[in-house]
């Protein structure tokens, strides 16, 4: 049960986003031009990104619902999320990526955490600067997501079908 | 130096949020109504969580700025603001202010970490449902912020009266 009544039965950061919708709706632009609009990182990429953050911050609601929108986006890949998610390390996700997860998260820890080794390894595997800046904000931006979520106690369903259908919503994009 | 170009020489959150307007503009637009939109917490108590948060999560920038826009917001009484920082249990705070401050610390943490005794200590204290939900997302969001300046490195300006500055102009709000 959510700690304060937000006179709704949405579930996860929907119910709080609705609860007071001045805020909510800047989270959704966000995650919508982060996650989907313009970026040199494919949307599944940057959804996997959103999951393996959720993941390390034991956000289960964010943990599932972004990892089946990145499962929805890879289609046929789709098991290098959970590759991911169990050791990103040994997945056999691509280099440039594996670069890119490991600064995501160190930012996950903390900003100070990203050393310029991080970056120089992950441009010595051609990400440029722009893959960088939307890695680094999207770990940034589900530090936010997931302490919302959980700090406020939303909702969090165990229907494992229920994700599945919010993933195939998600991949198509966010909107209030 | 900032761990990638951002082709301009602002410091802080401005460097970065303007090398990538389209999603800057959705972090100004959050703080804006966040801080210094309707609540029923004041905009010195909103700019003194979001400078407690920083100074939990080591980020010098927003430490620095967002204390100089609490003590401008909180005139007479601005020592209150470096007692916070100091030792917020110690601190001569009210009592409301110190256990909405003791979730935003739990939320600097994790969201998984505010526990029921803690909401109902700060409901015993006549928090209101608001108030803790905007003391949540303000200290999420902050968690957010934080990361975003550190992991990319943005400039952190050493110059005391420059924050002062600074904190003059935040104290009327945000714009891009």
């Amino acid at each position: 049960m959510p700690h304060i009544d937000f006179k709704n039965d949405f579930p996860g950061i929907r119910g709080a986003a609705f609860y007071r919708p001045e805020t909510g709706k800047h989270l959704y632009y966000l995650a919508q031009v982060l996650l989907h609009g313009p970026s040199p990182l494919k949307e599944a990429e940057r959804e996997l990104i959103a999951a393996y953050v959720s993941h390390k911050n034991d956000c289960m609601f964010c943990t599932n619902s972004h990892a089946a929108a990145a499962r929805c986006l890879y289609g046929e890949e789709k098991k290098l999320v959970d590759d991911v998610l169990n050791d990103m390390k040994l997945s056999g996700i691509n280099d440039k990526m594996k670069a890119l997860l490991n600064i995501a998260g160190k930012v996950q820890l903390s900003g100070t955490e990203v050393t310029p080794e991080d970056i120089a390894a992950a441009k010595a595997l051609n990400a440029d600067d722009r893959e960088i800046h939307d890695t680094v904000l999207i770990a940034s931006a589900f530090s936010m997501y997931n302490r919302y979520v959980d700090g406020l106690a939303c909702i969090t369903p165990t229907d494992t079908k229920l994700y599945e259908e919010m993933g195939k919503r998600m991949a198509l994009g966010y909107t209030t």
